[in-house]
């Protein structure tokens, strides 16, 4: 899916760099949507619509607007009243470029954005019925019900000891809808039945646990210099993680179990999931 | 236009209390959107309905969703790396009672909401091409060409000596996109034709300005009590306003010429547009 990554690295400056705006505005947004990362929004998106023989560049539009809502949250997340980070994937993070103020505002123009772009998709491509249905699932995957209430949750349980209910419910809000939104899209733009969608569903919920599980074995045993950032952070403010519920080991077989789950759901469907069998295991392999 | 404004308030608070999130996240939203205000935006959603002969509570889902834009900009640009103001309309501001963190994220709460808002609108009340419509043009005034923009670029141009054309533009991003939107959102609803939908959005322009100019004429003359925070807050900031740059009584003159020129336009529609008119005698001679 490389050719279809460069596409959308292109085609994501391209879009900002087209609108009329303060250029340092401009540059704070860009800086951070070219500070690189996995994509591992877009290639779901894109190894669904694969899934059902469709062409990955159909979901170019939602991709773009999904990695702007991605971004726009790491960049407030990191600002000092949050997470407090400096460096972001090697690079020092948008407030310690721009400032807070324009950092802030970053976001917030990422996040407006990403919502105009869904809204310009022209109706020959793009049936207004769907572009609705995409629209308000995005707004709820990274609203106050999602994203934006998990983000919350998560600062909120720093010096606390949390269940591991506690600690899905919030990584499935922080980090597990917008997974599971980009799956839902491409099964949304495929028009695939209902029992195929909840499926896929059902596979995103696994990879999304996945994906937080390795995130919290990272900030372990991960390489500074791969992940692009110290690691140790989440024992430095107290956070309850896997590990520090199941021990390292514990998490690794948590990690596997969802891994499995996902591959298990992924066979049962009558598709072509090559790609998104790769994503699960990219997911629950990824050293950065 | 009471109750329709008695009724906008209860709805802003419902949809926010209905929704699953963190409690903490639910009262910060909640706190700033019933910290009062002068509800100016839905107002000119409702009386460009009422120009139309048409019932204002067609444009509720509207006026919420504007009204909580609205909302999180104040809660933003409330914040210490923004205008770092303590005090909102006689209140403390978000980040005051709820900390920073939690200040952003129920601003970008509120941004996320609003669009969800609208995209849940059902279809037998709007039409799916509306909703786009609505959801586009709304993004457009408040994101990075509107006004997030104009946040920057007000941000920037203080300690600077801006030229009218700079401040009248900042201002038109700032806080004139967002009240146009309102006028056009009321036009669409109405199924204007072009004609009256372009002679509504020149007026919003005026009006949009005059109500920038009264503004900066307020925070010299006007009483802190009745607006809510001290007074005097452009000149600690070394901000160019219109008093600066014309003298007061030279701000006055142009609002007044803003103010008649909006009403020339008003009349020459044939519409029925008594309560436009209020508004705009509002907007000339608001003391908060």
């Amino acid at each position: 899916m490389k050719p279809l990554i460069t596409l959308l690295n292109e085609e994501l400056s391209k879009n900002i760099q087209n609108l009329h705006m303060p250029d340092t505005l401009k540059q704070s947004m860009i800086y951070s949507l070219e500070a690189g990362g996995k994509r591992i929004r877009p290639l779901l998106i894109f190894a669904t619509l694969d899934a059902f023989g469709m062409d990955g560049t159909y979901g170019l539009p939602v991709a773009i607007s999904v990695e702007m809502i991605h971004t726009y949250s790491l960049i407030h997340d990191d600002l000092p009243s949050m997470d407090n980070d400096d460096l972001r994937r090697g690079k020092p993070t948008n407030h310690k470029v721009f400032g807070e103020a324009m950092a802030i505002l970053a976001g917030d123009g990422l996040l407006t954005y990403s919502f105009q772009l869904l809204s310009e998709i022209p109706s020959s491509v793009l049936p207004c019925e769907k572009k609705i249905v995409l629209i308000r699932e995005l707004a709820k995957a990274s609203g106050p019900e999602g994203m934006v209430g998990g983000q919350v949750a998560d600062l909120e349980g720093e010096n606390q000891q949390l269940s591991i209910h506690q600690l899905q419910k919030i990584h499935a809000n922080k980090t597990g809808k917008l997974l599971t939104f980009c799956v839902k899209a491409g099964a949304i733009l495929a028009d695939a039945d209902q029992e195929t969608t909840e499926k896929l569903e059902q596979f995103a919920y696994h990879i999304g646990l996945a994906f937080q599980i390795q995130d919290d074995i990272l900030d372990i045993e991960g390489e500074p210099e791969k992940i692009g950032k110290q690691t140790g952070s989440d024992k430095n403010k107290n956070k309850s993680t896997y590990p520090s519920l199941l021990t390292l080991n514990g998490a690794k077989e948590k990690l596997n179990g969802h891994v499995t789950e996902a591959k298990r759901l992924l066979a049962e469907l009558p598709l072509h999931t090559k790609k998104l069998e790769m994503i699960t295991d990219l997911i629950g392999s990824r050293d950065h």
